[in-house]
């Protein structure tokens, strides 16, 4: 069953006649097509029953014909692209489905206007629920971008010298990943060091790592469109006896979390497991974040590991489990790894070493 | 005046009492503090009177309040940030401006269900109108995002060698304008060789480059966050004159649109000029697309240079003109640069040669 019957499915089950899916990183995966369509239509036409259809640009149709071998409608930037998408539809629509998380207030009103009377409801939460268990095919990708990512540390390790800048180490990292054949990095990727490494979403720069420092890793690549997500934190010089606690400590909290997984756990107690770790040890004012989030087509997806969420885990979801420490006085630190849960545990797909490294 | 007391001057004339701007590039505008939340919540309320205040995830606060000296409120991932935002609000809100074509139907519900009978109005195109019009400190960065696009374009001519492949040399060309400064690209770097010149949205593989190869550069950089954006295309080997009479239809159509640029002329007129040169030539079918866009914090922007866009060019508007041909058995070409209108002309940022060079 092709994902595309799989929602034609659901959509016979709620009883609505068509579903419009406009998430590009939803776009892919029920069509293959990859696409940044920047202010442009891009979308999936899915009747309950009947053909569907991918509408893009007119200047991309070669692109997706390679991988899509549905019918494609391309449209120019000189004609009104939701007066075609109307005139193509296959059957009569009077429910339609989007992704109202995705589809803007704008875009909702282009629609209403050409689609008299038309009930509109959400898709989103099934699309979701297809993406969040991944198949057998989804989860070879995205063993071979976390081996990228683990290659990426190692590079980045290996970079590191007194005198060179964040910058310099990243854009070196960035380079020998594409050379491996990642596709791209999954998000900007984050070289931070000494007390840059405080801050949990802080920008790489042009200032000069040097001894004492920690410098921390973010980074992630997409290959066949799946990401991988990897944090470490190495020591640059002999770390402190400070800095040390600190590192052990998120350590272990990483380390209680990964061992929970399997499924029947709650997202909430991987959370609350590291969460206690790190508040045991005196630092809970400093692990300012949830614990981690889904992981596949897009870097941040369906389920947030947070404390709050009741969700139990399920064989083939895959996520991270990335506890922190931002001390602004002593160091940042924090660990991530991409799990796999299993039919009876988890399949840490990341593997570089989370013993601290002294450079 | 401050752009947020310019905003507040707009909302006073339409009298609504607050707007709420979500759309990661205008929060920039406005505040300095530039983020990409994911599917967390970051926004800027500003009242038609009264204390504006930004919303983003805690764990951004630190990095926030570096760019922004007004009021910020962190929300934690457990949570509701959308009770948070509504309990904050500095003013009694009735009538809400939103960004209809940023805000999603699942916020705008949200919205509606904590804001008893709000009423909703689409601020977007007066923001986009402010945005429109640079002012010299933007320019100051336009300036300097093209100056390093030049530079790339350089790199990328030095870098092309029998056997090197399209991501060999992507990679070592963003790799040279990071280590000068760039913060990332704007977009995904397109390097494309031989027959994949003729996608006008290909993407660069492990293809080896040969003699008789036209290379198509197509990629920007962000300075200060302000977008360039280039295109050159270049000969590896003798062309054949098939391909010169492509490559210099591509740029009498882009030279002949730039001469054009000036206030009043409207953008339906360049793009009429530059695709007039191309159908003349006999090329008209293979010219897919519009010939530019607004350029400035993002890549795309306001205006849409296409033949149906009656706007008239003002002072300060900021646009790429990048015609193309891209004809699938001969080679594809295009020349991009970007352009500020001037007070009696226009300004061209990028500079780098339109001769073809032959390597």
């Amino acid at each position: 069953m092709t994902k595309i019957t799989q929602l034609q499915a659901v959509l016979k089950e709620q009883q609505v006649d068509a579903a419009f899916i406009t998430t590009p990183d939803n776009v892919f995966y029920f069509t293959g097509f990859r696409s940044n369509p920047h202010e442009r239509l891009l979308g999936v036409f899915i009747p309950a029953e009947g053909e569907s259809f991918l509408i893009c640009p007119k200047m991309e149709v070669p692109d997706a014909s390679e991988v899509f071998d549905g019918k494609i409608i391309g449209h120019m930037d000189t004609e009104n692209a939701w007066d075609l998408l109307v005139s193509q539809f296959t059957v009569p629509v009077a429910k339609l489905a989007i992704e109202k998380s995705h589809m803007t207030v704008e875009r909702k009103e282009f629609l209403e206007e050409r689609i008299q009377g038309v009930a509109l409801s959400a898709i989103d939460d099934r699309v979701t629920e297809m993406r969040l268990i991944k198949t057998e095919v989804e989860l070879v990708q995205l063993r071979k971008a976390a081996e990228l990512a683990d290659y990426a540390i190692e590079e980045g390790c290996r970079l590191i010298a007194e005198g060179k800048t964040e910058m310099d180490i990243l854009t070196a990292v960035e380079s020998a990943v594409k050379a491996k054949g990642a596709e791209s990095m999954s998000f900007s990727t984050m070289v931070l060091s000494g007390p840059k490494t405080a801050s949990p979403h802080g920008t790489p720069g042009n200032r000069k790592i040097q001894k004492g420092d920690f410098v921390l890793f973010d980074l992630g690549v997409v290959v066949g469109g799946y990401c991988s997500d990897i944090t470490r934190t190495v020591a640059f010089g002999e770390p402190t006896p400070e800095q040390r606690e600190i590192y052990e400590t998120v350590r272990h909290a990483e380390e209680t979390a990964v061992a929970l997984v399997r499924p029947g756990v709650l997202a909430k107690e991987l959370d609350a497991a590291a969460r206690n770790v790190i508040t045991e040890a005196g630092y809970g004012d400093f692990f300012t974040h949830r614990l981690g989030h889904g992981l596949g087509i897009s870097v941040h997806e369906y389920p947030s590991v947070h404390g709050e969420n009741d969700l139990a885990l399920r064989e083939g979801m895959v996520f991270t489990i990335e506890p922190g420490i931002y001390h602004p006085e002593i160091t940042g630190v924090r660990i991530e790894d991409d799990v796999v849960v299993t039919k009876d545990g988890v399949e840490v797909l990341t593997k570089f070493t989370k013993d601290l490294i002294v450079l």
